[in-house]
C-alpha cells in the first residue's frame, strides 16, 4: 500500500522534541522523507498496522497531529513535486 | 478536484518568511488548513490551475518544496487523523 504519513508535534517541551525525533525516525525507517514532516511509505498492509502502532504509542494525541493518506497502488502518478528537495524515488536506493 | 497540498518554504530570511505567509494564505483561500504546512483543497480543476499559478509564482523554486497529492473525488474515505487539531468538515463552514 503507498500511504502518506503527515505530522505536526508540538516541540515546545523537551519531550515534544524528543516525540518528534521518534516519529520522524519511525518514519524513516519505512518511508521516504519528501518534506520536513510528510514522508511517502510503500509498505505491505500488515507492515502498516505496526507503524501506525508504533506512532500512536509515540505521539501525544492532545498536543501531536498524525494524517494517513492512503493512496492507491497506482496514484503514484498523481503527485505533483515543485521547487528543492527533489522527490526521491520511492524504489531506488534509500539514503542512509 | 481534491487536492492535498504540503509545502516545505526555507525561512531563515525575512524574505523566506514573507513567502510562507504568501503560500499560507494562497491555501487558506482556497482550502482547509489540517496541519501547520499541509492543507486540503476540494476545488473544481481550472481553479487549481490559478491555485498552482500562484504558488509556483510566489515560492523560490530554489528553496521551497511544494507536493501536490491528487486524490479521487471518492478517496476522502481513505484519511486517517489522529492527535489534536480534528479534521475539519471541509463542505463545513470555513473558520475565518
Amino acid at each position: 500500500m503507498f500511504v502518506i504519513i503527515s505530522y505536526d508535534v508540538a516541540t515546545a517541551t523537551r519531550t515534544g522534541a524528543r516525540r518528534l525525533r521518534r516519529i520522524a525516525r519511525i518514519c524513516e525507517n519505512y518511508g521516504q522523507r519528501v518534506q520536513n514532516s510528510v514522508f511517502e511509505c510503500k509498505i505491505p498492509p500488515n507492515l502498516f498496522v505496526s507503524v501506525k502502532q508504533q506512532l500512536l504509542d509515540t505521539m501525544d494525541p492532545e498536543e501531536d497531529s498524525l494524517r494517513f493518506y492512503f493512496l492507491g497502488k497506482d496514484d503514484e502518478g498523481k503527485i505533483l513535486h515543485v521547487g528543492a528537495k527533489k522527490s526521491y524515488d520511492i524504489d531506488g536506493t534509500l539514503i542512509i
